[in-house]
Order: C-alpha cells, then sequence, then structure tokens
C-alpha cells in the first residue's frame, strides 16, 4: 500500500543528492518513504494526499530527553525566575516524586510526554533514566522507557542520590556493578552527568567504560554548568554525542571538530535557566557535528518543542535556520548513530512534518506559533 | 443559557478581590461571566463543563498587531539570521505586497492570523493598518481589519511611502488630511512610528494631534531602535500606550510611571531581529503599567503566539511568570482601555483559556509547547 504526498511547496530532505525541492512528492511505502523528488515526476500510488503547497520537513529527532519522571518543579521555577540561583540539588525533588511513584503513573507520564513531542512534530525521542538512582528503580524506569521509545538509555549517574552523598565513590560502584547488571539489558545507551556537584572525570570515565564493556555505547552530559572535562572524555571513549557543550575552550572544540562525537545543543535549558547559550556558530565553523534537542526535564527545561529549539538556537547560538532545522532533524539522527532517521530518502523510515508555512525557514521565522500541521511517523500519519 | 466550567485546577482572575482561586469554577451566561470562584460555592447552570483540574486565565489580550498585509519576507529574515542588519526600509516590501493584493486576499489573510491567534488563546485583537501608505490602501485596511476586530488602528504614519520620500512632510499632510478623512470613521484608535527613518517627534505629534481632533486616540511606536522623544510625546498627549519601549531613560520611566499611557513590550520584536530587550523589571519597579504583546507582522515579528512572549518576557525582560500572565491579559486590556476584557469577574466579556497544565506559570515553565487546550471567546467555545 503506497501513498503518495504530493503538492509539497517545499521539501527538505537533508539528502545531498536530492537538497531541498520546490514543489515536490514523497511516496511512502509501508514504514519506509519508496521515493522522493520532484512533484512532476512522482510514480503512481495506490493513495494520494494533497499537503497544500505546505513544506515538509523529516521529522523531528530528539536526541536527549528526560521523560520518566514524576511530579513537576513549577515552585522550583518560579524561584529561579524571580533570581535565586539554580544548583543540581533540585533533581532530588524529582528523585523522591519519582521513587513514590507507581509504575502505571510513570508509564502514564512518559505516554503524555512522548505524544505531546510527536503532536509538534518529533517521530523520534530518546529516553533517560535517571530520576531512580537505586537499581530497582533505574531498571523500572528503562523498562518503562522501552516501552515507548526504542532510544532508552542509562543514567543512573545523573546525580548521587541522598543515601549515598557521604560516599560518592560507593555510588560509582553501584552503578558501574549491580544497578548496571540490572539495567543493561533495557538500554541502548550509556550516560554520566559530568559536572562539579554531580561526577568528576575519573567517575564518569569509569561509569562509561563500565557500560561500554556491557555494550552500552557512551553519550556525556559535558561542559553543561561550567568547563569541565566532560567533552574531551566524550571524544576520547567515542562517545555518540556529548550534550550541553555550553562551556567549551579551544581544546574542546577541535576535539569536537576532529572526532565522531555530536556536539548536541540544548537551548531549552539555556533559556529556562537564564544561563549564557553555547555557540554553535563557533562549532559549525569549526567543521563539528551539531544536534539540538529539547532535554526535556521538569527541572531546567520543561519543554517537549523541537520548534522552540531551533527559533532559540537561531536567535541564540548563530544558527542559520537551514542549519537549525538540520540539526533538529539529521543532527539528532547522527547523535543517534541512525542512518534511517532525519532524511527523507528512498530507504528511510517515512517519518516527516509537514507544516502550515511555505518553507522550513518558517520554524524560526514564526517563533512559538505550532506550525506542524501534520505528522507521519513510520508511515502512519499522527495528526 | 448559563453554563458552568467546573474542576478548574487553578484560576487567575486579575480581580484583586479574587486573586488566583484554587480548586475554582466560573458561570458563563450569554456571553459574559456571570460568576467566578471556589468550585465549591458555584450556583447552579443550565450546563456543566469539566476542566479536569487545568488550569485557566483570562484570555489573552494582543494590543498591538499588524494584520493586514500581504506576502512575507522569509527572504530578509532569513538574511538577518546570517548577519546582515535590519533597517525599517524592508516594510516597504511589505507595502507593494499589500497594495498589489485584492480585498479578499487581503481579508482571507486576516482571518487566518486572527484564528491562528484565537486558537492560541488571543481572544482581542487589535489591527492596525501601515501598509498601504495611500488614502484608499488605508482605508480599504482599516475596513478589512474592523470586519474581524473592534479594536482597529490608522497608522498611515507607519512609513514615509517611496513616492513621498523626496518631500516626507507632504506626506504627513496627506495623512492628517485626505486620509484621516478617510480612515477616521473606520479606526478606533491613531498610531505613528516615532523613529529615525520613520517620523520625528514633530511629525508624530502632528499625526497624534489630528487624530485626536477626529476622535481618534494616540497609540505610539516609540524607542523601538534607539532613544527618541516618543515616550514622552505618548505620555505628554495622554496616549493609550506607548509600543516598545526598549530604548528608555531615566525619564522616559518616570513619565511612564507617572502616567497613565501603557508601556507595551513586544518580545517578539527583540527576539526576531537580535536586538536588546527592554526591562520590564525597571518599568513595574517604577510603578509603571505593563502590557506585552506580540507585534505580529511579516518583517519584524512574525509570531501570533501569546504564550511564546510571556515566556520571552520572563526568560529576558525580569518579569516574573505572574507578571508576564498579568500583562498579557490585563495589561493589553489597560493598553485598549477596556475593562470588560483581561479579567475574569462578574460582568466581564466572557473570554478565557484552559491551559493543558496545573497552573498559569507553565505558560513561561514549559516554552513553546502548545498548552492552550480550550478557548472561550464572548462566550463561545472555540477549541
Amino acid at each position: 500500500m503506497a501513498t503518495a504526498i504530493v503538492n509539497i511547496g517545499s521539501l527538505l530532505t537533508n539528502d545531498p543528492s536530492l537538497g531541498t525541492i520546490e514543489n515536490a512528492a514523497i511516496v511512502v511505502d509501508g514504514e519506509r518513504i519508496a521515493w522522493a523528488g520532484p512533484a512532476a515526476a512522482v510514480p503512481a500510488a495506490d493513495d494520494r494526499v494533497d499537503a497544500g503547497g505546505r513544506a515538509a520537513a523529516p521529522g523531528f529527532v530528539d536526541s536527549h530527553a528526560h521523560l520518566v519522571f514524576a511530579g513537576d518543579r513549577t515552585s522550583e521555577f518560579n524561584a529561579r525566575m524571580s533570581g535565586r540561583p539554580y544548583t543540581a540539588g533540585g533533581i532530588q525533588v524529582t528523585v523522591a516524586a519519582t521513587r513514590a511513584a507507581t509504575d502505571a503513573e510513570l508509564d502514564a507520564n512518559v505516554a503524555r510526554y512522548v505524544a505531546e513531542a510527536l503532536r509538534q512534530g518529533t517521530t523520534t525521542i530518546e529516553c533517560k533514566s535517571g530520576y531512580g538512582l537505586t537499581v530497582e528503580d533505574e531498571a523500572r524506569a528503562l523498562r518503562i522507557a522501552a516501552s515507548h521509545t526504542e532510544e532508552v538509555t542509562y543514567l543512573g549517574a545523573h546525580v548521587v542520590p541522598p543515601e549515598y552523598a557521604a560516599d560518592p565513590d560507593a555510588y560509582v560502584d553501584l552503578v558501574t556493578g549491580p544497578m548496571l547488571d540490572a539495567c543493561a539489558p533495557h538500554a541502548r545507551w550509556i550516560d554520566v552527568f559530568c559536572e562539579r556537584g554531580a561526577f568528576d572525570g575519573d567517575q564518569a570515565r569509569a561509569v562509561l567504560t563500565a557500560g561500554a564493556g556491557r555494550g552500552l555505547v557512551p553519550r556525556v552530559h559535558a561542559n553543561q554548568l561550567r568547563h569541565g572535562p566532560g567533552v574531551l572524555l566524550a571524544v576520547e571513549l567515542g562517545a555518540a554525542s556529548a550534550d550541553h557543550c555550553t562551556h567549551l575552550d579551544a581544546a574542546d572544540v577541535d576535539a569536537l571538530a576532529g572526532g565522531t562525537t555530536v556536539a548536541t545543543l540544548l537551548p531549552g535549558a539555556e533559556f529556562s535557566t537564564r544561563a549564557e547559550y553555547p555557540s554553535a556558530r563557533r562549532l559549525l565553523d569549526a567543521g563539528a557535528r551539531v544536534a539540538l534537542s529539547t532535554d526535556c526535564n521538569p527541572g531546567s527545561s520543561f519543554t517537549s518543542s523541537m520548534p522552540f529549539c531551533i527559533a532559540v538556537a537561531v536567535r541564540e547560538m548563530g544558527m542559520t535556520p537551514d542549519e537549525a532545522v538540520t540539526a533538529a532533524t539529521l543532527g539528532g539522527a547522527q547523535a543517534l548513530r541512525r542512518d534511517d532517521i532525519g532524511r527523507i530518502t528512498p530507504g528511510a523510515l517515512a517519518d516527516l512534518v509537514v507544516l502550515d508555512a511555505p518553507s522550513h525557514v518558517h520554524l524560526a521565522y514564526r517563533p512559538g506559533v505550532p506550525l506542524v500541521s501534520a505528522v507521519w511517523r513510520r508511515g502512519a500519519r499522527h495528526r
């Protein structure tokens, strides 16, 4: 059963040989793209959908989100917006609420945020644990995440929980020992928050190498709140992604440009904490690969909106609209080491957004306006 | 026919005697609010709608928008985001497209943007002319605007059109003479872009006083791109609103604090032009009234999203979430000198938003996420 989507005013493909096509069409066959090109050349199909001249683009790939949590942190947000500083300690509020929640409550929350993201055009979303911080609660978080997405990340090393405050290294032993045993079967990735107040470079290395030994591919929360060893460690260990990258020196930029680790920028976090934004421009000019993601979490970035992240990245990080939309699609796919998403090309999964606008540039040009008028995921239309 | 909206988790009323009510209800009778208060005390009604514990707030009042235009300025936006400076000259592109458009095209555009704003919770929207700049085209713009909103503003003095470039004062004579004659019957307000490159203080004074002589109440585009005489002129002439207020000195702040003119801040404009944001904090601390609006227009701020403006105002202008939501509702009503909108109180128009969130704070806490799940306008539910 093949469906032709015709009368696409402008189609961003992220396929170098196709480029951006004016007056385009796509043929979807099953869950994959069978064909993409100029409307005049569209092959026959069983069914036909008219995009009404709207623009289309690959579905957004959100490669960094923390969706397994309970409660919210409205009071903390309100306090911060009255001028009090943000500290990582706020995570413990969510840890306590998450531990106290039932499986059903956590599952309903993940389902809600995945659906909310999908309505806004996110067709692939990564999901981390990190609010359980016990063997049982981390494994539970990953099982729940895995029922909603294939991109599941073990983040037992999010912060040191209160019961290990006096002996953080014992917590690292837990994360790299029994907790890893319980979690590895449910995850594809391992992540660590490498930051003063969380885990230092040696601890982060121990966590990532232990995970790699169990087949989990590293990704790193790196250089968010201040300069640190996270980015260089990520590149050294061949991590798929170094996330945040807010405070970089020349060596960090050179390492990212010279390696395969994607620099994943999370403008929602700087937006919601009134922090300094990283320069995507500097990374792009150096030749690094850049992804944009939401960092969706109740503490520091409670947005699920990839269009919002695109608009802020253009405003604040020196990206052009083209670069930002590509970073939110192809960049996210690269950060997840996927070549079947993030582009509209024959053989890729049929994940795409149709915008109530003549071009993908409008995602930055019309900030805040819900422009996503249709979403196709794995060949099925979701709105 | 009275309808009770019950099970409102949190209700922002902007009514000093009601405040913000947890677990609230509203009774809508015809197009007005009949009652608002704690759910336990809700009077009998003919019909009952369950808000599911969601938060509610007054509908947004967008007191500054330029919706009568044709075309867009995607190329200019793209150029600017590649680092070239913004100049007011870009308006002429829209003037040419607007003059060339049919009445039906302009009407469809206004209808589209008013509907788009309504879906996002804007229940009252001001609409300016200013892309016609001939007697016929300005009058046409106002007639079209008046068929969509009661808040219509004559902005013949937006920029000097190319045909008057050699003699701007002759254009002011037109704006204050035959154009005013043709436009005054269709408008409530008169506005002028008081800015270097547009109209200086003397020209702005001539425009506003001529309009006031015909019963139009002044509002002023003031101090947007640099410091100028606009704010002091607005206060001196008793304008309803001084809009932008990006570059203020102490005398401007004192004048706004001591007068009745509302300072209307337009964060979408600074966002989309990478300009410096004004400090709402400074104005609020001085005692000035502050409104937030979109400035929706295809050149410098192509957003229709009041939630986006709230989130940016909190991030960038020093407002608390409460202050920003109040500025986007009650503040807008004050900028339009209306006491029947912007608050949920018996006798006010039944204009309200229901949010897919437990509190109105989430409009800032969850930036970019389309949280508006229901909109009531003049007593009718629109989504």
